[in-house]
């Protein structure tokens, strides 16, 4: 029996075919592919199929997966009328865990299928879309069955046909942050999975551990923090004394890449294309950023991760920033729900063990005599 | 790096003050207490205050304690509204999970603090008192206020005051299941809150986990397999040609227990009391199965767990076994935010790794060349 790990690290905890973060030398694979070969390429409908069944499908299946898909994005009258009776003014991040489970209850125990995880899949835009215009006063948009995936999202936004380059910019978004290893949101998706309990519960899971800001809850952040940085007389000289204070530079360093984040690579191309605005300012607080970090330690890698530009790009496609953590959860319920299909497939329940520090067994005093 | 450690088994992911499973002397301890000294002394909000605090409450502390919880009994409109438009024949741990979600949106991310456990542990009961009557076609019984947490909790189910022992009895239950270690619900909740993620978002996480059949979602299978084993002429045949065909006994083995579980003790003599019938049938039951489970594998130790005698127990106090996994989460409920406000405490994301065992990294084929 081995000593107290904190935060597990190191520590392997499952054996995956779906997706291998190569810190050392910034890859990332899904399932035998680089995601620099899939991200401007493929639909995300294709890579969700590849993630959940181990291959890329062929035209029949891509066809017959989006008509499935496109059958599955009305919600059930309970999930409407729950979305409906919240306040305006909830976190949309509450919206979707509550709105997915209400949307996934059943009557007897399911085993998890890819059928149920496309169902899943189709439901969370619809869910963001209709509490977007809630939140608006506005009707919701029907959805669209001749519009893709990423399509039909901007479309239910608002009523109107995105531009090809923003449905190709968000496609793009979603195939690349469907999946990354094991991390906090995935495992929690995974330990519930061990459990043998459905889908609906490993995804409300997963949802809440995403919405953490040590995980993907931090995305609009990057923008609030830009905004104050160009907001100031000198973004250099804002930024030594937010160290000085201890404040956390929003968008930089990950526990695993030690070279540049392959998906942060593809987004700051896409970012400096679509959002020159956003791009300036970025790429300046990006190199001052990475600079302090460095001269503050030198001996760690520093880089910038997957959020810094996702932002500039999200915020181009329109999307207001609330809503960059719930299109996160977009993207990567994909990868989530192959990985409850893999661990329900070969399962043993993840029960690690706690070590007790407190104090030694001892009689409780009566209620009478205390305090 | 350490290889891949199936099921985490032997790694211990948390230190903690709020309970150790002794299994090798059957002890359970709560923050320096033996279980059996609390089980039958202890209101569960007592103990619920000593799983939250480090400490038992005085007098006062017990009182203020009793009037916060009888303060947060009422659902939001919210709540009130996705519960009454959920399907009757829902899971009521889908019911659970999605009303807590509900009931706990937020507008700002708020930290996890004792006043938000107190305020979730109190809506639990209702939630499902609510959901009982709405599937029976009756109004809600409005909380009553004078009432404890356990004799409150019946008393919403029925609209009269159930008799002082069934009060007793529940209360004793809820204290007994209120934590065990780093069971893999609680171990949940504390993955969702090392991401920094609300307290609502940990719980409904915990209560998905605690769905799973390996976990606290097998109670009512317990009731059922006794019913058939019940019905059948030669008992003991019926369970050897069970074991020959695979069955699993419901309410038998646990991974850390050498001796007899100390909570499935106290149970059982609740069980012999309040429940004959049960009882005659059950202990007859676990005498066959733990000698026929023996048969099969001398070398391991066979012990009946929690879940076995506590079906016999809440039957007698009149819940419905669809009921069982629901009322578990509403003593686990202490636990689990006791574990998410010692997470917060003392932080750091728990992020394992994964070993990556699919393919080589290859070039995709083009969509027109595939298939």
């Amino acid at each position: 029996m081995s000593g107290y790990i904190p935060g597990l690290e190191g520590i392997t905890a499952a054996q995956t075919q779906i997706s291998m973060v190569d810190g050392a030398n910034g890859r990332l694979v899904y399932q035998g592919y680089v995601i620099a070969d899939l991200a401007e390429e493929m639909s995300c409908e294709a890579v969700a199929f590849l993630l959940w069944t181990g291959r890329l499908p062929t035209r029949a299946e891509l066809d017959a997966l989006s008509l499935e898909l496109a059958g599955s994005r009305t919600l059930t009258p309970a999930a409407t009328s729950s979305l409906n009776a919240l306040p305006v003014d909830t976190d949309p991040m509450d919206v979707l865990r509550s709105v997915v489970s209400i949307q996934g209850v059943e009557h007897r125990l399911a085993k998890p299928t890819v059928a149920l995880a496309i169902h899943a899949t189709a439901s969370f835009p619809t869910i963001l879309a209709m509490f977007h215009r809630h939140q608006r006063g506005l009707d919701p948009i029907k959805p669209r069955a001749d519009l893709g995936h990423a399509a039909n999202y901007l479309y239910m936004l608002t009523g109107e046909e995105a531009r090809p380059e923003l449905v190709r910019a968000l496609n793009t978004y979603l195939v690349l942050l469907a999946d990354h290893g094991m991390n906090a949101s995935t495992f929690t998706a995974r330990v519930i999975a061990s459990t043998e309990s459905d889908l609906t519960s490993c995804l409300v899971g997963a949802i809440g551990a995403l919405k953490g800001p040590a995980h993907g809850g931090a995305p609009s952040a990057v923008i609030e923090q830009l905004e104050q940085i160009g907001a100031a007389d000198d973004p250099e000289k804002w930024m030594r004394d937010a160290r000085t204070r201890k404040v956390k530079f929003m968008g930089f360093g990950h526990r695993l890449y030690r070279v540049y984040d392959p998906r942060a690579k593809i987004l700051k191309a896409m970012c400096e294309r679509m959002n020159p605005k956003f791009f300036a300012l970025a790429s300046k607080v990006e190199e001052i950023a990475l600079r302090l970090l460095h001269e503050e330690h030198p001996e760690r890698p520093q880089s910038t991760n997957v959020e810094f530009y996702s932002a500039g790009v999200l915020q181009a496609i329109g999307l207001p920033k609330e809503y960059f953590s719930p299109t996160f959860a977009v993207s990567r319920v994909a990868g989530w729900s192959a990985h409850v299909l893999e661990q329900a497939a070969n399962n043993r329940i993840i029960r690690p063990q706690s070590e007790y520090i407190g104090p030694e067994p001892r009689k409780p005093v009566p209620l009478g005599e205390r305090g």
